[in-house]
């Protein structure tokens, strides 16, 4: 986007997310069904229904004696109820018997209850006068150390909305309740476009001049992280007719595309153009009060987000978290979720000032040092282009837009990567 | 451990991880080398060291001009220095000319300098005067806008060390000093021993009595998420002799052991016998001043760490980021990490009185909800046996030992799943 003097018009992040969300729904990955043990950190493409009572039958919660509650009624350590142990509930099977008035059965953790009772007395509350004989020395109220049959999940319950991704605990709900199943979108695939004359393939050796292919490699991984299925078309020079080839085919075949920018100062103009030729509406944004990241292209082909990052390596992380993130989730069919994205955060005192120009969100890297049994945020200044600060950073902070820099001993939040 | 009356003896979950952390160094996994698209949330087992410089040139971070810096010494506006454009620098490509002194080449970001030249004019600062003289507004000391041959990593240096767990940013920086593997430590084999005489496997129907198996799914996920690998040794009654004979073979086959309680009355005492006959130290406490939590049983068998936790499935996350996670951290060989486990956290405020006994480190189930425009943790509270209570939950909230309760309104930090 230029202005009418033909200068670059930067917009906010904010604007710039705003403008790409504004496209929702974008081209969904399909759904598949997936056994229970293949769908953890899967997202739910249905509402997950129980198919039955989550528990199947009434439970205790303690170790103790199944009773009738009426039984104990006013029982104290003076006054004991005495009443007579009939049986003992065995693990995993079902009582044969039915419980009478004055009767008790031994029951531990997880038994299933007798018909006729319908509380357990712990054992702390319990003492035996013979074999047979049992002091109670406690009330117990209906249903109380009883977990209900469908307490936990009732058949025909939503235990899952549509959009939900599948945690841990939750997978194991899903093996509780019988399901073998779940229906899920498949990961959204993002293709990797390298683009760069100086670029090389890594694991190849360099000629004078030359860099290896590193975004590629932080790109796939961050893809992964994120949820998605990286896609590596390649390294393509900064020519219209590749850039418009690949592009094309990867709008195809991917949920989202990533141009990582070549450096030369016709590279970017290139990726523009490109971007508007292919398809609708094309490039909705270039250039954000951002730095690292001023350079970002963003744009829809298709309903596919179309993302052209700054060559710039320490760049692509922050670019990364900042737009191709939420993009990911997004087509991951998560809803929850990404109200949190921005929220892995933990406090601590920067230890140097850092300034910072008016007029865009920078974003610094740092590292998390104890120092005087104080969590410090040490700020890695470097130049732009040092590849290694990143790897060096435990997270990073954000100075806002409209903030000139930080003061040493500020608390600040610092984004864990 | 039981004191001189029996009864069982409590410790603070901070001592029973000290008495688990006292056998360092564990029964570590393999190394193995792997290639850096597969290393990827690995752990470094050996200092990685830098074959060559990066960059391997002196390269430009600006686009402009290279210069020789003593010819802008006082360059101003109004008395500009005026130069000769004597070449363009291609990118990817070695400059085939010395530049001479009164000489500028064009260059772009990330170009090579050419002999002769020690830093770049931004374009900003300069004016053509026609195609062959350039004006230059405003000096630049020598080595501005450039990075050095090396300055990112010299050859020989070290760039991460051994126990790291290498990201996203950190597998680019491989790539990018051209390696094409790495060594790392094989993820720890981590195996799963279901006890209980009520559990029926996943899938399957159940009978009045029993339940499935619902922490083998759960504690995979969190194995997988921590790093590990999960080994599913199956279902077993609460019988010596079984649990004896599959504990063995997994003390064997694996890094860790976590045996996932049966609810019956004397599964604990098996299981505590079982680890003491098997190898020396055996049991190192038994029950912990945790809710929930508080059966757990910890020891060590030739320095294999055997986690018996309780069968409740709403405590099995809750001992699992106590105990599980940092052992399985310490087998991946990570180092620096560790430190980071309890720290995944976000404060809000509590939207209702919560009680807790002394003496007791209580753990509390929450939802992250937006109230009036702030966020707030509402408690989850349910009866102890309750599955889909964690399915709802973003979080928990610890009241510390020595605390009896958080008052409503309180700031209280979640620690996210």
């Amino acid at each position: 986007m230029k202005d009418m003097l033909g200068r670059e018009e930067l917009i906010t992040v904010e604007k710039a997310l705003y403008l790409l969300f504004q496209y929702v729904p974008f081209k969904m990955p399909a759904v598949k069904k997936v056994s229970i043990e293949k769908a953890y950190n899967l997202v739910t493409s249905q509402d997950i229904i129980s198919p039955e009572n989550l528990p199947a039958f009434n439970r205790s919660t303690v170790d103790g004696f199944a009773v009738n509650a009426a039984d104990t009624f006013g029982a104290t350590e003076s006054m004991p109820a005495y009443l007579n142990i009939v049986n003992e509930i065995l693990m995993g099977e079902e009582p044969n018997f039915a419980l009478k008035r004055g009767e008790v059965a031994k029951i531990s953790t997880g038994g299933m209850l007798p018909s006729g009772a319908d509380s357990v007395v712990m054992f702390e509350y319990t003492q035996y006068i013979d074999e047979k004989t049992l002091e109670v020395l406690k009330p117990v109220s209906p249903g109380e150390n009883v977990i209900q049959a469908g307490e936990d999940a009732k058949k025909g319950e939503v235990i899952f909305k549509t959009g939900h991704r599948l945690r841990p605990q939750d997978i194991g709900a899903l093996a509780g309740i019988g399901l073998k199943e779940v229906e899920v979108y498949e990961k959204p695939i993002v293709s990797i476009i390298s683009t760069g004359d100086e670029i090389v393939p890594a694991g190849m050796p360099v000629k004078p001049g030359q860099v290896r292919d590193i975004n590629t490699y932080t790109l796939s991984c961050l893809i992964e992280e994120s949820g998605g299925i990286p896609l590596r078309k390649g390294i393509f020079k900064d020519n219209y007719e590749l850039i418009y080839q690949v592009l094309k085919e990867s709008i195809e075949e991917s949920s989202m595309v990533i141009i990582s920018g070549g450096s030369s100062v016709g590279a970017k103009d290139v990726t523009e153009k490109v971007i508007n030729d292919i398809g609708t509406p094309g490039v909705l944004f270039h250039g954000v009060t951002l730095k690292p990241g001023k350079p970002t292209i963003g744009g829809i082909i298709d309903n596919v987000p179309v993302l052209g990052l700054p060559g710039h390596p320490g760049a692509v992380i922050i670019c990364f978290n900042i737009f191709v993130k939420p993009l990911i989730l997004e087509l991951s069919g998560t809803v929850k979720e990404k109200t949190f994205v921005r929220n892995r955060i933990i406090k601590a005192k920067i230890n140097r000032n850092i300034s910072s120009s008016p007029g865009r969100e920078e974003h610094i890297a740092v590292k998390l040092e104890e120092i005087n049994g104080e969590l410090c945020a040490v700020p890695l200044l470097a130049k732009s282009g040092i590849i290694t600060t990143l790897t060096q950073a435990d997270g990073i902070v954000i100075i806002p837009v409209f903030k000139t820099g930080i003061i040493k001993d500020e608390i600040v939040e610092v984004r864990l990567f």
